[in-house]
């Protein structure tokens, strides 16, 4: 009996090194919900693209009365229902996961309103191919579910905690936005070309979504990696953004006094249609830059702990020795350790766990800081969203005069645009 | 076959009213977990309570030279001994919960350093029994301790995220704070007591444990419930109170002129004791009354789900008729939505779940907002806890220095405490 309790370390108390140890796997166990996020994203990110271009052929075909890109549409049709088994896919081998333990109450919400969005796809579809709904009801259902679908996506990026990752998700996720502002502009230009006219909402419409595209744009650019943002830059450089330009221009001011060319919706949507598969071709490289990532960390942090197992195991098996040990580890005043220091081999081993928690402790901070950069941004944008969302319920206005009243609510109370934006959703319940 | 596959509802796909559930059954997780935090905070803040008041009769038996106190510290230290039993007994209970689920990496690594402590306290006491230890030393070695356990408590309060319940554990966090400053003020004042004398610097550290105390007990007022609130207030009628200020203001400014009577350190322990367990029954009467809230919280989640159970299996049924079912559901313009509906029915059920959907959401939003104000003021209290502590290590100087170095810091900015405290941490890699 007395030789079974001097070998095998007692385990009734919960000892420092365990905590040591838990709190490095828990570093582990997050990553590994890191990289699941990340795929989650990547297949929600999909879904979202073809989701945008079917939106886009299906005003051209319903700005047509029907004539143009009926075939186009159904063949986009078979992509997107492609794209939304792949997504729940997705979803049913992280269910589990996401189920299980408790991650994220309201990404959880958010994949529902976004699974009852896609529910409905089928009769909305079937709407638009009988011409029994109009251009306007039919794009904004699109832009509805599809704004479901970046919710999932934001608040999947948000459960991302490490800020090594975190920036490229902060940059991800507005590229994102941005891209779907300019699927919208894509959408509503179609609309307008293949009608051959422009009145001046819809050209206030155009004017905004490019707007709000930059601001979406510039967040990208301060969470970028430097690569990334150049082959960004280097989009603009291209002969068919040159192209776009004067369109662009037609579509905000020059459309409304004359009629256009109806041919024109089939330059419109080839060229928003190059520059929206370019940022997609972004949004997939920053995902596989993420996953790279995610995967560097892991290993890191996986070997970080293999080395501090096999550090605490040994500093267990003396520190079990049957002398007691003083260890004066974390006193403010280390000069003065020595003091009452009864084992100099016990301050060695004693300074050396404490060392590892310090260490693991002042990481943790920095990371901590490092990361409310990244969550600041998440949350104005987040804010933002929110904010419109319950203006255009409220009031029933669309997204575009949403944040317009937003932007001069900013611009008279002299406060910036996410402190507006929280103001409005703290006093939502005055807006029922 | 057929039969077979029209009765069973096919589960291959994931459905939103599965995740709305899910979202919900996330939030009772959620408050299962803050339960257990607030029995790891109580038994954290018993135990804390023992280790002052072992330190500040530590104290009154250093200081005298070994000759008071020596009873009544062995009664105490039996005391703090039992009360660490019971610690660690609650941290066995949820070591479970604690280290399988991915809780708080912070949280456990803060544990870790906490334990680490503790298992040194054997060789302090019996430094200080055989008088080998100086008081300085002493007093630093338990502050030390203490504040571990403090940050067990702070981590753990940050993992609540309800702000119903979220604000108490900010009150609760602040008053603890506060206690063990009046804990430090309580040793260092039995230090100069029992010696006769006050030196410059030790008054200095009592005028700055009473206003640090003053500013934790100011976020408390600002947190706590008016009842537990006016019972505060009503400690300052009492008459201990007024007998405690004439000590009060020998030990910040008149000791130093003159030699004190050491019997004086007895009626200082006395009162400065009255005063800290005043303190601890208001801790213990916040904890109460977080531990009721925190069950009231979970039965009216526990009651939400399980109508939510019910009324989404209802519509399941009716989901899954035959018949497509068209649902226009979080449009931003319903006014249209009426083009396009085919079923009547449906569009009520669709309604129905997205309404759910929403309230949810709408919930969620306003939680955040509201747990924003309690984050916030964690945040600036662990910040300047922070940013004190990588001062003392790099300056090798105490808690109160450190804290002087901040406020002066701010002062000469014109920024604030938190903001300053937060730059520090962010260059603590330059202070190495």
């Amino acid at each position: 009996m007395a030789s079974a309790s001097l070998n095998t370390k007692p385990h009734r108390r919960p000892r420092a090194s365990d905590y040591l140890i838990a709190s490095k796997r828990c570093e582990l166990g997050n990553l590994e919900r890191f990289l699941q996020m990340g795929k989650l994203i990547l297949s929600a990110g999909n879904l979202i693209h073809r989701l945008q271009r079917e939106r886009g052929a299906s005003n051209v075909f319903l700005g047509s009365g029907g004539t143009r890109f009926s075939g186009e549409l159904e063949a986009m049709i078979r992509d997107s229902d492609q794209q939304q088994t792949a997504f729940e896919r997705e979803l049913m081998e992280i269910q589990g996961e996401l189920t299980l333990h408790p991650t994220s109450t309201s990404l959880l919400n958010s994949i529902a309103a976004a699974l009852h969005g896609l529910e409905s796809m089928p009769d909305l579809r079937h709407g638009i191919r009988r011409l029994e709904i109009s251009a306007e009801t039919a794009i904004h259902a699109y832009i509805d579910r599809i704004r479901h679908l970046l919710t999932v996506v934001f608040d999947a990026a948000e459960t991302v905690v490490d800020p090594a990752i975190a920036g490229m998700l902060v940059a991800l996720v507005n590229l994102m936005q941005g891209k779907e502002l300019a699927g919208q502009e894509r959408a509503w230009g179609a609309l307008g070309f293949s009608r051959g006219r422009f009145d001046p909402a819809l050209s206030r419409r155009i004017t905004h979504l490019i707007d709000a595209q930059e601001q979406s744009f510039v967040v990208f650019g301060q969470f970028a990696v430097p690569d990334l943002l150049a082959l960004w830059k280097g989009h603009h450089l291209e002969p068919y953004w040159q192209e776009l330009q004067p369109l662009r221009g037609l579509a905000c001011s020059a459309g409304r006094y004359r009629p256009l060319d109806a041919k024109l919706a089939e330059q419109w949507f080839a060229l928003m249609t190059r520059r929206i598969d370019q940022l997609k071709d972004l949004e997939d490289r920053m995902e596989d830059h993420f996953h790279r990532r995610c995967i560097e960390r892991y290993t890191e942090a996986r070997n970080a702990l293999a080395h501090e197992e096999k550090l605490t195991e040994s500093l267990d098996e003396s520190g079990y020795a049957p002398q007691p040990v003083l260890v004066i580890c974390g006193t403010s005043h280390p000069d003065r350790a020595g003091n009452f220091t009864h084992s100099e081999a016990g301050r060695i081993l004693g300074r050396s766990i404490m060392d590892l928690v310090r260490q693991q402790a002042r990481r943790l901070d920095q990371v901590n800081q490092e990361l409310n950069r990244s969550r600041e941004a998440l949350e104005d944008r987040r804010a933002i969203g929110k904010a419109a969302e319950l203006l255009m319920q409220h009031q029933q206005v669309g997204e575009d005069e949403a944040h317009k009243q937003l932007r001069k609510l900013a611009m008279d109370q002299g406060r910036k645009l996410p402190e507006v934006a929280r103001s409005v959703i703290s006093m939502s319940g005055l807006l029922r």
